[in-house]
């Protein structure tokens, strides 16, 4: 009898995350898998998942980079990468088109890397679509900070001395984080608006209570992002945007385009045509934002318009965030592992081969 | 023919303080009932209002401590009050059963000042009843408060990789900051429960889709505010508390009584009861607070729940805070008023005498 695939799951290093890979839940569902799970002393502290809840779902304590199996939320530092043993398998976010640093290092330590933003989106890897889950986390925190900063109310109020209005949202880029801050603003009561390059989300934008902005630019693209635009277009975009803008007290942008600078869709002068106690929340700042007043990780006011563009909302959100995430993790490993819970890759597997990019099968 | 009444706008001074007590719109109104408006310059920058739409709308720019009627949001400070004419009037929070120093220094300048606290909580007051006003926006924005410093989605959330389920939000103390508090955790998609010790306010409760929390003690009192409790009814309710908060994600807390320290509603111990993530938001931080931990003004985490007590919520929003409280100075104004926009204020009128503090009517 062979041991146990071993799973392990470190502590997250990058400043500000408060996530862990695993979850006590899932943790017990690997167990019954036939798996072992190893976790590092206080990995989930930021989480506010205390270590004896792992133990008590089955995990030992101990040092998760000897392990099989390292999942991580985070790409692995250098320091990090160099503690995983020759021939293990790693599964986070590796961000194969922003840091292919990462990605070289890790193929020439002989690991093999699942990418979960690599992950093909079809139908079958829903249940493994840590982007969306994520994403839905950051568009309902979006949401929310853009009611927090604003100097209005959300929703309409009547009171004996009269009435104000709903605040006007609108959300530019409407895929899950757009979907779910449109959700959410409409929850709270604003009147929501959703504008996209690609004509097919009008429909869901509809769906969630919103009206569909029409500015009569259309970039659909493949596995659900848009391509980038012409110059032309984008100038045309700029100016009708910038027109429209002005009509809103929040505007909440997450247009980005994988592996590439975010689209600039406000300009400084869209800011300038916004009420004062106005709102931009600029989901795109890690790909440099999609406001041209985005300070990513910062707040600025201008023209007495807050512009803030947070970093890694999921974050912010570490209980559900990391619930969500366990999850998409789990049903990636139940596709690695054979029937007694030995890794077992199937590279002729579209999902596997689509998420490896280090080692067998990339 | 005599010169008209003129109000004064004086700019708000207390810390942290954005609102004003007049509105450009509200302005327009008094100019059409043949009163004249001085506003002091920049005296609703914090509010993000322009001088300049205060003289579009007819007001003069200048020094608004000479003028007959002052209005202000805050009690005037000592040097403010030294400020006003003899025989002058005043409408503001003057805060009679808690600043009685501030009202004698009143009274001894010879001004007559209507505190808007003390507006008797009649129908025929309703418009004017700007405690209501201003604890809708502090309701609204505790639950927003609750929602940004919780680890959880507030709403239900159904992934392809499962369901997280909807936070429980309890409210402890139901007027109008709690029902608003209520109803906003609503929108968001929480559970809401309500307790206070009004049963009186329970349908209203239920009417904003919550559930009541019945501990079996009643202590109505009068004009909306519940009488303080007794020792043994204190105890058994903390006791009875403390085990019902261990079940809630948030709790938001709002229970005053006027003039007095604000009821001890959650204990230490209760807090310790909560998961990890949780949240309790503490409205009545200005009279002391009604959770043990809450240290007025500041943010806490105990046992890794997060204990906040903000100060004056309404001035976080200050653009309708300043809109709904300056329709309710209109509507006492006009009280006060005759036809001819002379100050002209009929004691008999139970509200007239009610709102009065210091001079003729008090």
């Amino acid at each position: 009898m062979t041991a146990n695939t071993v799973v392990g799951v470190p502590t997250e290093t990058a400043a500000g995350e408060r996530r862990v890979a695993l979850v006590p839940k899932v943790v017990e569902k690997l167990r019954s898998r036939g798996l072992d799970v190893v976790v590092e002393p206080g990995a989930a502290t930021a989480a506010l998942i205390p270590d004896d809840a792992y133990t008590a779902a089955g995990a030992t304590l101990g040092d998760p980079w000897q392990a099989d199996l390292v999942v991580k939320v985070a790409a692995p530092t250098a320091d990090e990468a160099a503690k995983l043993r020759r021939g293990a398998s790693l599964i986070g976010f590796l961000a194969p088109l922003t840091a292919p640093a990462g990605i070289s290092a890790l193929r020439e330590a002989g690991v093999t890397g699942y990418a979960v933003e690599s992950i093909p989106r079809i139908s079958r890897a829903q249940s493994m679509d840590a982007l969306s889950s994520q994403a839905n986390v950051a568009g309902y925190r979006a949401a929310l900070l853009a009611a927090e900063h604003l100097t209005r109310f959300f929703p309409m109020l009547t009171t004996a001395a009269g009435t104000v209005p709903p605040a006007k949202v609108l959300v530019l880029g409407v895929g899950v984080a757009g979907l779910q801050a449109l959700a959410t603003a409409r929850r709270l009561g604003a009147r929501t608006t959703g504008y996209d390059v690609r004509p097919e989300v009008a429909e869901q934008v509809r769906s969630v209570g919103a009206q569909w902005l029409d500015l009569g630019i259309e970039a659909g693209g493949s596995g659900g992002y848009a391509r980038t635009l012409t110059d032309a277009e984008r100038e045309e975009q700029q100016h009708q945007l910038g027109k429209a803008i002005g009509g809103f007290d929040a505007v909440i942008t997450t247009a980005q385009v994988p592996g590439r600078t975010a689209p600039r869709l406000v300009t400084a002068e869209a800011v300038r045509g916004m009420r004062p106690g106005g709102v931009v929340v600029d989901l795109a700042g890690e790909s440099g934002g999609n406001c041209e007043l985005s300070e990513p990780g910062g707040t600025v006011v201008a023209h007495d318009v807050t512009v803030t563009a947070p970093l890694n909302l999921p974050a912010t959100m570490p209980e559900h965030a990391s619930e969500l995430y366990a999850r998409n993790v789990l049903a990636l490993i139940e596709l690695l592992v054979d029937d007694s819970g030995a890794l077992r890759p199937d590279f002729a597997d579209e999902i596997v081969r689509g998420a490896c990019v280090t080692g067998e099968g990339e």
